[in-house]
């Protein structure tokens, strides 16, 4: 009902438009729209009003921090349940559990009542969290009656929990991870059965070769007996981790057999492996495009829908009146200040006609992305208390001094000695007493910066790097004040604390990325990828997760670590006979057990860097069953395979983005916009990255008076540019993406848009452009 | 002198152009000119006509091959110099060696002959290869003289060997990626010293955690007590190489201390491993790119060169007459067959004018590369000495039954049996009768196919999966043959013929990949970069040659290898009691040594595998000093950091390429045109890629007769255009440039062709195809 009087231009009904044609419900649902637009949430929800006050309820930040926090508490139940770190009796655990479970299912009760039912059902996230709370309940019955009788049985849906974690809407980032994976499966299952083609053949020849030769491994047992056992050392050397064992005895035996292993690697090790992550990158690619472009038109869409609510006619073209445009924009975004609305406004309203035209409105939720800065220069404090003093010819050669070069390069020859210092025994006094030379030359420099700099403007929102320095300092401070009370007081203090000391202590090191100009920019990339890598390690959590409840169950209580201080007779294998004389004893790998989920966690870690994979595969096996290394085989080809090629495929697209971005200005409409009307800051202006541009204008305004008008003249409040260095590859993609798409252009229709297909974008002829 | 004459027309200076206008000379230089654009040679050379005569000679294949064969011959010195695999005396290789450098002196002269003295003097390549030889004679005269009074020094001008490898102008493809390899040092460099940085913190930070706690290693002895020996365990962590051994006893101390190696791996092994791939990569593409623009604006600056040569005023504008395009095609490819110049004369002679303009003139070197192939649907033997058998009912049942599907499948069957079979002991007597059946079965096959296809069709040059298939099983039958001569004949055989024997029994199941498409196209795929690939082998070779001679000079006769038969004293410790309880003698790595040349390079693949590279390193560092860890972190950097990277970008690349040509047809203006005369058939229809369509026309030409007609019009001479699957990675982005640019575009100036930076092929502004 509301949604075709929507398409009619709802605020249009009344012929004469007045000031308050438009109802606070209609506005409202113009305002979740924008608001979706902003956020590039993309949840179908019902029109009438009071589901949209349930969607705002819905989309409610405490909403969403209670859900995650369910979605965490119910993970790390996997702490406390058998076998457990921190041991909580059975009753605790399930009650738990069952908690987060109403919490889990009221959540989707909630999500239900705002989206259609059509929607809601053929949604398979819904369904799978449904099936998921289900299965858990019917487990926990089972588990707990059976408990009651002293029956152990396998709480097997625990491995199901990361499927909160993927399937409420909060982690789109995650599930499109898990999107990529299952699409390149298709292209890469040829590739994987060649691969295992491969194995066969060169484990058959390795039989025929070696089996009747009578050799023996290093460790004395036979040599390529078996074919199974053969396939699985083939296995091990495409990951490389029994390289060159594997190879040693027939090598022994003779030197031409070199050339079988040198065959193997290149093909499997090399050539296929190399083929794997070919693949999953194009895969990688073609998606992310496609989502983006995705994304991109339904935002569009929301901010037309959003349009058509609003729009009155005014002459020939639909509009929405300012009074209207400035209501939507308090309730999209509750805390704006009146001169940021004003200036919001400037830039929308381009002929200061009094109402908004449909091009500019659909900026709307772009411009409320944009930052706004209040650009004013201050004046030292020092310099207005006692201006004689501060601009005497000492002060300002202390001033000139601090933002010279060469003090820069002193201070970074003091870090280098300062690492000598801490390489060299501290027991030595005079070291000791070296630590507080060092503290005041920081500490002296920290202040004769802010001597030099405005205080407020050194330690600006943004001044990353600033931050960084004097945090660094404070907590070589800390360290050093609490080292000096901890060896004075008492002997024996916490293991925990003098360890942090002494990371600290070398931490401040990490200075000297501070003063060298090209390391900043590695790392300040490197941060920059930071909230998109951490989507990995959502994704790392949940296939760790899932492999950890797995191996636990399995694994438990067969490998048991003992202190180092033997009493035990078993400590040596492990308390378990079947590890004797095995590789894994011998390595002492004791402590890599599926004992608890923490130990668990760190063994599928090591499993994932791969080397010496087989020793503990083959512990496992031992103490079990060979089929035991079906489920690391499984997690190699997971997380080594899939997972970390995508990391590789993520960095590297990351990287090219930047590149081809360092190269140009990409510029969206709104920004170029914004820069016409002057009321723009570039972020390099106020950014920490020109810190030496920043002191010479500085410099300028204290030497003379007529340098300082540039400055001058940027007072007050001015839209923040982002600068393209501080921009995930996905927001970058976007932007790119938007700058495409013409502002007219009202893109395909929404069910054309959640149909977009990866294979459309590619352009039917390729050049050589976009080739490589 | 003759370049002046070329500009101005060098054909035309007759006012009356008769047949002859043109010299023999002109036309050998434009020849010279064509004969460089058609093979990619880049090589400056004066226009006298002597000069183009001894150009000609330069260009001779058998000058080229006597050059390789002398570069070969200079390298492989080094299997019979001391450390020999078989020793010669010293005079004997010197004086093949000095054989070696007269002949490239001789080879230098030659070039400097051909080329302006100018260049020659300028090109680095040049006086690389001079120096070398010099340096190479005083090496040999030192270690002769000082050899002749019984004073042993180090050869080390065999290290400089492989200059010579580079430096000839054949190996543009190895000097290309060392090009890239440079080129990309200056970009990596920052991201190296941080990582550098990076490791210095954290080694520290060891140090202050674990140096004082009085820890052990697994083998016993200290545990992070060295900041050297510290420093050296994190940067073999970074390679994986000794994970998780290294980590384990902290983590056996404290559970805690796992974090900072999860942290050092994150940090360091996968985010700096994967930005050093982006680096590389990205570097890799840029240059790339830049290559191909040069070459292809080089090729045609060249035949623009030769047209100018030949030209003729007629009516308006410039051409090629008739008789001088012939003369000169044939003197490019004297063995052309004159109905195939017939066939190039109808492509670059449109009108029929009896001369050819310009653009067409252009595409001559493109033209003589494109395969020319006699299309003739020929009757099967059988059909025409028998035509009653062999188009009886039963005959076409065999054919019919030959050509379907099923017939593959069963033969897919008895292949896999045939593998159990394989897997099985070969003792049982019953098992080596089945061998007999299997082959008998493979041979029917064969037969029925020769049958059903027609011999030379099934037979043709480019029907690599049919000759495959064929091989494979003649290789089974010998290898069948033989294996029961010897088992008949004598027990004591050769082993290398049984060995041989086993593995050509094994390869056999290689004909599943025959019968299943999807294999076909991964693997021709594979075969096509193949080329390529061996451009790294070349630059593998020149590294490993380099390492080689450096670590035989450094550690031969320190590790020796005792056979397992234990007389020695020493067999355990590798004849060195330095080695003594290491992981070197314990793990038996006593064949891993550099007493000559093969196992050199044995134990480079090792290290390029980078499993386990710690231990050799640290065995030959106990046998000499410490410092020789150095020469394996060199390698290390060398070898996996930069080559291997970018043998996975180039893997990365051409799947990329194959990848979006598999999305549309790129046709280059030849191919077009051919199309259009209906004088060229896809590459497709005469390849076996399609042997299903292949089978399908083949089949209504036997049922019917009207069903011929497609190929019965089709007889005669025909283009052959190659599928786009058929093409290397270097290949295809010149024709997709070649197709861009415009056909009357001239290019840049030669200086300016020289000078193209990468950083100009960047567009200004990157759109949303191609940043991704």
């Amino acid at each position: 009902m509301a949604r075709a009087r929507a398409a009619a231009g709802l605020c249009a009904r009344d012929p004469q438009p007045s000031e308050e044609s438009c109802t606070q419900e209609d506005l409202l649902l113009a305002a979740a729209y924008v608001s979706d637009a902003e956020h590039n949430r993309n949840v179908r929800f019902e029109t009438s009003p009071q589901t949209i006050r349930l969607y705002y309820f819905y989309n409610h930040w405490a909403m969403r921090a209670a859900t995650n926090f369910f979605i965490f508490l119910d993970l790390s139940l996997a702490l406390f349940e058998e076998p457990a770190l921190f041991p909580l009796p059975f009753l605790a655990t399930s009650i738990a559990e069952v908690l987060c479970l109403t919490a889990f299912f009221g959540r989707l009760v909630h999500f239900a009542k705002v989206t259609p039912q059509m929607v809601f059902w053929k949604d398979t996230k819904n369904i799978c969290i449904m099936v998921t709370i289900v299965l858990t309940l019917i487990d926990l019955i089972i588990y707990g009656s059976l408990e009651a009788v002293s029956i152990h049985t396998v709480r097997w849906s625990r491995a199901l929990r990361p499927v909160f974690l993927i399937n409420f809407p909060q982690s789109r980032q995650i599930r499109r991870t898990f999107r990529s994976i299952r699409n390149t499966l298709p292209d890469i299952l040829y590739v994987f059965l060649l691969f295992l083609f491969s194995m066969l053949i060169f484990s058959l020849m390795a039989l025929k070769l070696f089996g009747d030769r009578g050799l023996r491994t290093a460790g004395g047992s036979p040599y390529f007996t078996d074919i199974l056992e053969i396939a699985f050392e083939l296995y091990v050397l495409v990951t490389t981790a029994n390289s060159p064992d594997v190879m040693m005895p027939a090598y022994d035996f003779n030197w031409w057999y070199s050339l079988y292993f040198i065959t193997y690697i290149i093909i499997n090790t090399y050539i296929f492996m190399s083929v794997f992550l070919a693949v999953i990158y194009n895969n990688y690619r073609k998606h992310l495009k496609n989502e983006i472009r995705k994304l991109a038109y339904l935002k569009r869409h929301k901010m037309i829908q959003a349009f058509d609510i609003l729009k009155v006619k005014v002459g020939s073209e639909f509009v929405v009146k300012e009074a209207e445009w400035k209501r939507l924009a308090k309730i999209v975004a509750p805390n704006i200040s009146s001169s940021h609305l004003e200036l919001l406004l400037k830039i929308s309203d381009e002929g200061q006609k009094g109402h908004v035209d449909k091009t500019n409105f659909i900026r709307l939720a772009d411009l409320l992305n944009i930052q706004v800065v209040t650009m004013d220069v201050k004046r030292h404090p020092l310099e207005a208390w006692m201006p004689q003093v501060y601009t005497s010819s000492l002060s300002l050669f202390i001033q000139k001094m601090v933002q010279h070069r060469i003090f820069v390069w002193i201070y970074d020859v003091i870090i280098l000695i300062n690492a000598v210092f801490i390489a060299l025994d501290e027991k030595n006094a005079l070291i000791s007493y070296a630590e507080w030379l060092f503290l005041s030359l920081y500490i002296t420099e920290i202040l004769l910066k802010l001597y030099t700099y405005e205080p407020r403007a050194y330690f600006g929102r943004k001044q990353f790097w600033n931050w960084f320095d004097t945090l660094i300092i404070i907590a070589a401070l800390v360290a050093t004040v609490a080292n000096a009370t901890i060896q004075s007081a008492s002997r024996r203090s916490s293991q925990q604390i003098l360890d942090i000391v002494l990371v600290l202590r070398v931490l401040r090191l990490l200075r000297v990325i501070v003063s060298i100009e090209r390391f900043r920019v590695i790392v300040t990339t490197l941060i920059n990828i930071g909230p998109t890598m951490l989507t990995f390690g959502g994704l790392v959590l949940v296939v760790y997760y899932t492999f950890a409840i797995i191996g636990m169950e399995m694994f438990h209580g067969k490998v048991q670590f003992f202190d180092s201080n033997f009493t035990t007779p078993g400590a040596l294998v492990c308390g378990n006979p079947a590890l004797k004389d095995t590789a894994f004893a011998r390595d002492r790998y004791c402590k890599n057990n599926f004992n608890d989920l923490a130990s668990s966690f760190i063994v599928l870690m090591e499993l994932t860097v791969v080397n010496q994979w087989h020793i503990i595969a083959g512990g496992f096996a031992l103490v079990t069953h060979q089929a035991a290394k079906l489920y690391f085989i499984a997690f190699h080809v997971v997380v080594v395979i899939l997972i970390v090629n995508i990391f590789i495929a993520f960095i590297l697209e990351a990287f090219f983005v930047a590149y081809s971005l360092e190269k140009s200005e990409v510029e969206t409409a709104i920004e170029k916009k914004i820069q016409e009307l002057g009321v723009g800051v570039k972020e390099e202006e106020v950014q920490d990255g020109a810190l030496i541009n920043h002191v010479d204008t500085k410099d300028s305004g204290f030497s003379g008076g007529d340098g300082h008008s540039k400055r001058k003249g940027s007072k007050g409040l001015y839209f923040r540019i982002a600068s393209k260095r501080y921009r995930t590859v996905d927001t970058l993609l976007q932007r790119m993406f938007e700058s495409e798409i013409a502002p007219e252009d009202e893109g395909p229709s929404l069910d054309e848009i959640l149909n977009f297909s990866p294979s459309d974008i590619y352009p039917r002829n390729p050049n050589f452009e976009n080739s490589t």
